[in-house]
């Protein structure tokens, strides 16, 4: 057996597992030494083989396809820089817990550290921020490391998806020459067996029917509690949750990444303003419970992560299916390791409430107040951050996916987008937060979820923009709004704000960008919103189109901050007088 | 003491060391956690702070820096995905010995791997791909813990540029409030000393006088030696070199990076054209050596590294001042651990040269040949990828520094950019070889060497498009001589180009991209070239612009690697035909 024909049975075993274990798309970035994985790949009839030039937008974009799927997704690059270039979007896929399956090619062993081109250390080359990493052995014929290329693969598979999800690296030393023999009718024969080699069974985390018993015993004897739902994507969550709102009588504070505040559930127990109401002290004393059952990664709300701290007399249940520790507070008083949907059927027989509780009433009279106080931001005439987050709800297309980006997007929409019975996905990569790679997350997922809407800031645009190459490439339909307040709108909401000198260098940094010619190269349809009716009119026509479609919103930094405040001191007045005449 | 006090003292401290430890230039990317170190940074009068909010594109800068300037550069991010972003850059400093002093903010310890925003696992981030590594303990004023501070910096700064010079790393935890205390007028006094707090002397590697004098006296009794000098920036080693090839009588086959092709050195010695000779297999026979002495990082050249491999029973000394293993082919015969500048000199009193060699003649006389024949390349009419670079030793002003891109420019530059007096400073990314980041390093580089001349192809500029920012930001003058093949033109010289299947899509990668508009939304000035006379107007014309100036040729390449084989079929039939003659 020839070193051509051991690099395609080898290769071939490989990919041929890798799709019989679920995976669908792989993102291939061009280069010389991925060769026999790139050609082998592009034969599989069953595997998408998305091409992108720009390695960290590829790997965002791989991030965002199993987002969406919530199914691993590979990327293939070859060796050097290329991989070094996948390393934010990894980063970002370990936070968030989404399964990304990490394909490097790299020179073989002897002509590692001796100097030779495109050759860098590729051993744990992402260190702690995979879930495993594997050298791979030189590719062979032998129905032994056949056998090995198809275990480590499933394994790979398994370990990226099972809880918590999360990626997974592959090294592959080729050595030249590294172009595969294709001409086979077998190439991804499995014949020894029918199926995948080996079929990995993901566990989940539960407990015993004693714990269930005595955790819903005991969450029962509570009189004043409170559900939280942060960012959480599994599956039937939604409803398993709501059931359990509904016997404990519990209100759910629900972050706009816990797919609550959209869809066709009952919106009775959501609570949908907390993050304006806690920023009041005496909302706080009035609202505050003897028990919080918490679920999800941490919300985005900066109030109620202050709440939670605040709290440590409170006892705070943290639930978690992937066996973290999501509590930065360290206010946690149980920390329960259950698959969440489970964890809420299960206690649901075991809960049985002794004390009637005022606490949702009290929550859902001053979320109602609330919500109708920040609708007045729909009367500005001019355009506004914080009202286009609020016309979203109404003018986004059921069964639309509004993808955000960090930093303001996601902070409005927290305090603008409310209950709506829509079934609109809400998406973000809400792991570390970056402002790297949204554009091309958000591609990812639209290949799978459609119609897409994106919201973005301008410097979260810029950041990314290679990523809109996909969209002229693979004709992917995007709604993208990019919200141009030209520069970093957060950082008049922090200290250094007060702090005049050097702040426009340092924070705001304006990048006085015309954007329209970006997508002009993208061969996409631009439009510069002048007003509301207009932005209503274009979200309606761009219904219609196909492609890329970018509305820029243009905002002025200062007089978004000063909207902010004045909208929040209403409210907070409106909810203190409210909160004294219940006194 | 308060928080803000021991935070302002700690920091200052650092800064102020860094500045006397020789850093001129730091590189910031906006963020939230590093607000301290940012703000005191624009405090510091001798400290020039660049903003780039694409932290990719933000280390390459500093990269760019670093390279020209020979003096540690420095960047700083704020945590999370931010810092994965420096990864490829940093690699490329580690692989090309680049100083880079790489500062990443971090949450403090109680807010790490709990769920908080924006906190990922910094520790050893970069793995093996830094020099150094550390965890700055907390922000606190002791006199002890300021000289730790100051230490660390000076320690930092030291091994960033001792030889192998290359990145490090410190992370520091900063807990809020952030906003450092700036109304001081102390802020960087340092009042127990003078100058710096610690200054640290750098050594260099080098012999023992017996060990050079074994040395020189071996290398005498050869017959017939070369010296290859590959990519190599020591101070001072162009004339060293070249004294010890007149007393050894040798010729240098001098890499484009070598700094040996242009300059007002003799060019007797310097072999230019040996990428095309060496693919004649004749003059492989007739040019062999019975001693090799090799400098600097390997040569881009194939059928040079080749050459190397295929004459183990050649002697092969190979001079590395950075102590690395600088040999892909395993065939050197001793490694030789000595700054390459004072090798040079060391050795010359021991050479006494006892029989005359006739391959510096042979050399010369088929360089002659070669470089004359690939000459003919002038005479085509169409634009052409390889004629670009034959023009370029023309058409540059001397003193001009030419960045070029991997893959095909950096080769066609190799092949066609023949000896001049014109002292022109040749520099590209040859660690990794990356198309990554080059538009990037070229305008850091481009803040300390003018004027500046960019070749790269259309996937190396897409790439690093986000990279223009800096250009229109800072006004920096960068000639770009964009070579627009529409994808991936090395791919058409490798294997998989005689496999049509799937070519296009894995390897080729037209993006058909207009990138008028890109240079348009940085304000810069925009050629399309249409003919060599106005390729020559316009180079002209541009020296009196300033800023970004982006000249596109357009090529085919499918053209052009018939132009390619057609010329070296030529000229190294006419390098037969002259062996022939010589029988």
């Amino acid at each position: 057996m020839n070193h051509q024909e051991a690099l395609t049975s080898y290769i071939a075993a490989f990919v041929s597992e890798l799709v019989k274990n679920g995976v669908e798309d792989v993102v291939v970035s061009p280069g010389s030494r991925s060769t026999p994985m790139a050609m082998i790949m592009a034969e599989h009839p069953e595997l998408r083989v998305h091409i992108h030039v720009d390695e960290r937008s590829a790997a965002f974009f791989a991030l965002g396809i199993a987002k969406a799927s919530r199914k691993p997704a590979a990327i293939l690059c070859t060796s050097g820089t290329a991989a070094a270039n996948y390393f934010p979007a990894i980063v970002e896929a370990k936070v968030s817990r989404v399964p990304l399956i990490v394909l490097t090619a790299d020179r073989p062993h002897e002509l590692r550290d001796v100097g030779a081109p495109q050759a860098i250390d590729q051993i744990h080359l992402y260190g702690n921020h995979v879930k495993w990493f594997v050298e791979m052995a030189p590719p062979e014929h032998s129905a032994g490391m056949i056998r090995y290329a198809r275990t480590v693969c499933a394994r790979a598979a398994a370990t990226a998806k099972n809880s918590p999800a999360g990626p997974v690296h592959l090294n592959f030393p080729f050595r030249e020459p590294l172009i595969p023999h294709l001409e086979r009718d077998d190439l991804f024969e499995l014949t020894e067996r029918t199926g995948e080699y080996v079929s990995i069974q993901p566990g989940e985390l539960t407990l015993s029917n004693e714990q269930y018993e005595e955790i819903g015993k005991r969450i029962s004897s509570f009189t004043n509690g409170m559900i939280i739902c942060g960012p959480i994507e599994t599956a039937q969550f939604s409803d398993a949750v709501i059931a359990l709102a509904e016997k404990l009588q519990f209100p759910i504070l629900a972050d706009p990444l816990s797919q609550l505040r959209s869809g066709k559930h009952s919106g009775e127990y959501i609570i949908d303003t907390y993050d304006t109401i806690l920023k009041n002290e005496k909302a706080k004393k009035a609202l505050k419970p003897d028990v919080i059952i918490r679920f999800g990664a941490m919300p985005v709300s900066k109030p109620l992560t202050i709440f939670l701290k605040e709290h440590q007399d409170v006892y705070q249940y943290v639930v978690d299916g992937g066996g973290g520790f999501r509590d930065p507070g360290m206010v946690s008083s149980e920390m329960i390791y259950c698959q969440e949907t489970e964890f809420c059927r299960s206690i649901l027989p075991f809960i049985e409430r002794e004390n009637e509780s005022l606490l949702l009433a009290k929550w859902q009279k001053i979320n109602g107040v609330t919500r109708s106080h920040l609708g007045k931001i729909n009367a500005l005439d001019e355009l506004s951050e914080g009202k286009l987050f609020y016309q979203l709800a109404k003018l986004l297309p059921s069964g639309a996916t509004l993808f955000v980006g960090n930093s303001m997007p996601i902070r409005d929409l927290d305090t603008f987008f409310h209950f709506n019975d829509k079934s609109i996905s809400v998406m973000a990569n809400r792991g570390a937060n970056g402002i790297d790679g949204v554009i091309s997350t958000a591609l990812g997922a639209g290949t799978i979820q459609q119609p897409l809407y994106l919201a973005l800031g301008d410097l979260t645009f810029f950041h990314d923009l290679n990523g809109l190459i996909a969209a002229k490439q693979y004709g992917i339909d995007i709604n993208i709004l990019l919200i141009n307040n030209n520069g970093g709108g957060i950082f008049s909401f922090l200290p250094q704000a007060s702090h005049p000198k050097n702040f426009e260098q340092l924070f705001g940094t304006p990048l006085d960008l015309k954007f329209q010619y970006a997508v002009e190269m993208y061969g996409g349809h631009y439009d510069l919103i002048t007003d509301w009716e207009h932005f209503s009119t274009v979200m309606n026509q761009n219904k219609e189109k196909s492609g890329l479609k970018v509305m820029e919103i243009t905002t002025n930094r200062e007089k978004n901050i000063r909207e902010h405040r004045e909208l929040w001191e209403d409210v907070t007045r409106e909810i203190s007088r409210l909160l004294e005449d219940e006194c």
